[in-house]
């Protein structure tokens, strides 16, 4: 028996479906992450961080809220964070309003807009060729639904159970 | 229009399953590489790099096939191999057949395959509890259907194009 086979409790065919998925998110992952830092000098996180930020509402966010739509443990979030506010993209600080006056939030910069704007249409172009163009409509929109419901479980403990 | 929003040539349905997709791969990678330090000492890659190399022949491989077959790029490969090889987990070594006198191969050692059996049996819990369980049987099939379809598109390039 390999390994590959070998996660106990699942039937033949979920374990395939695993394995097809595990495999291939490291290798999109890695392909989407060469052509970001080629065309706009951003790493998968960098792109992360500012696609989220910019969608939230004043583009600023409590860290502690920022970390838990990520999935990120705090240092992982304070040290990409510290890069970011180096580069000019995020700024860190205390929140403006006097009720979560002792949290810490992360606020998009002009040029952080910027650079995500800018990233966002070379980034289009390589879903479409990488992605979109590859699956039917039919199996996009299955993606797109199992991906919907694996993270709503995924973010329930952190509001709920724990 | 949010940076969420801006992938030009998407419709509103692509952009949408693109973001679930990309949102729950990154939250779900982290969730799992957490737990597989925590049980296992191992991190994604290195769980990858093992899973690949126990089900090759022989339980090696060639460090360009090794390299196509994670999607990733030499400099990366060798970081990796390295740490591994520093851990035992991994020898690196010429191949031992005339054919390839010249090719550099990645061999399995016996630690590195304990280590990938005992990741194996609690990383089947971590992938029950947070994929298997989660899915009903259409959207895990759906899910990996459309992760083979992508694979299948970002390995041609490869073998094929250029």
């Amino acid at each position: 028996m390999t390994a590959r086979r070998g996660l106990e409790g699942l039937t033949p065919e979920q374990q395939r479906s695993w394995n097809a998925f595990m495999e291939m998110q490291e290798v999109l992952r890695s392909r989407i992450e060469q052509r970001l830092l080629a065309h706009s000098g951003l790493s998968n996180a960098d792109y992360t961080v500012l696609v989220v930020l910019a969608a939230a509402p004043g583009r600023r966010m409590r860290l502690v809220d920022l970390g838990a739509t990520l999935g990120w443990e705090r240092s992982r979030l304070y040290h990409q964070l510290t890069r970011m506010c180096r580069r000019g993209l995020v700024q860190r600080g205390p929140m403006p309003d006097a009720q979560h006056a002792r949290a810490i939030q992360a606020v998009l910069t002009d040029d952080g807009m910027a650079a995500i704007r800018q990233a966002c249409r070379h980034h289009a172009r390589d879903v479409r060729e990488l992605v979109v163009d590859v699956l039917d409509d039919r199996q996009l929109e299955a993606l797109g639904e199992a991906s919907s419901a694996l993270l709503a479980a995924l973010r329930a403990p952190e509001q709920g159970r724990a």
